[in-house]
């Protein structure tokens, strides 16, 4: 087998900060790619890409993200704090560079949707801007934040209040095949990859080999 | 455009348990496929499947991961607080099949390595066993833990102290080209995929359209 090059903590902390910051970004894999809408007390939306949504729990239908350090001023939490509500919108393949482009530093009064030329909608009386090029959309409450300590970043706690899917991708048990609607996926700070579905596997249980499940579920 | 599906929290909590999950783990989109190895204090090994590690901070380089609740006996958990030690291993698309067997309820005297047949290896001292197919590998200590209140999940957070990868897929500016390991994605409960990358695009800035800059990093 192939030798795998080795780095140490130590090495780690010797490496140029944009190195070290592309590294240790990309390192742990793949991530969700997600454009987070909010809008302040007068109405001025925000819209952010994140990479750190994860999945929390089922019932409630709960998601988590990662925001980074509160030393400087971020729209998306100061605007989840003000109207408790914000939308999870997935980013499609056709429009990477446009949710690239809301990673810049646009001031309070800029509508990042306006400037990417993504176009904003708003869906059955829901506060919080949803992104009308996404096939897949959530609007969520905020529950609960976890100041992580180690670094202040803060990991925000939502409740999904409601979902919209593009039609068609729902199979017969509840999963979503994201592969027909070209969902995106990040890789580091600036990398975007599209993923194809390769299988799904019966309930894993000990002394039994997983078998294919993708094709008998489709509906 | 076509007409999105629509369903409240109401209807989703109408939806039979199974349904539910299989929707609400994929609706956040792909997540990253990593094997987290451990062992306890009698050196039997445990490794188990998580799509929820993330990205916490490169200086120090962290990370962090949901564990569901402990309600059941976790044994990721369990030797993480014995030995404070343990390791991430990236799923390649060629074992996504024994990755998934390893959530299947063994006892503590069953090593999953053995059980699944993915061969472990120790490196450099670590305690922790890594998975020799993995061609991204870290070594981690344990940090600290964040318990969700919500739902009674738990945030682990780890810092790593070793990193290992296989030579070629670093870019000259430190980031991972992932797609030439084939490492996957989880999406939902049981579903795997392979992404591809796609593009990099240069900074954002207002007013600068983001070009791309996958080739020029290229060593």
């Amino acid at each position: 087998m192939q030798e795998l090059e080795h780095f140490t903590e130590e090495d780690l902390k010797q490496l140029p900060s944009r190195y070290r910051a592309h590294f240790i970004n990309s390192v742990t894999g793949y991530k969700s790619a997600n454009l987070i809408g909010t809008q302040d007390e007068n109405a001025n939306a925000n819209l952010a890409i994140f990479n750190s949504v994860v999945h929390i729990g089922s019932h409630p239908a709960l998601l988590g993200f990662i925001l980074r350090p509160l030393t400087v001023p971020r729209h998306t939490y100061s605007n989840i704090k003000a109207t408790k509500t914000f939308t999870v919108n997935h980013i499609g393949s056709r429009f990477i560079e446009q949710a690239h482009q809301t990673a810049a530093s646009y001031d309070d009064q800029q509508d990042e949707f306006e400037e990417v030329n993504l176009k904003k909608m708003y869906l059955d009386d829901f506060k919080a801007p949803y992104v009308e090029a996404s096939m897949v959309k959530m609007g969520c409450t905020y529950v609960n934040e976890y100041p992580i300590a180690e670094n202040g970043t803060v990991m925000i706690i939502g409740r999904i209040e409601h979902i919209y899917i593009a039609p068609g991708i729902q199979h017969a048990d509840g999963w979503l095949q994201l592969d027909q609607i070209e969902t995106a996926v990040t890789l580091g700070i600036d990398g975007y990859a599209l993923p194809k579905v390769l299988d799904r596997f019966s309930y894993a249980q000990p002394g039994q080999a997983p078998k294919s499940i993708l094709n008998e579920t489709k509906k």
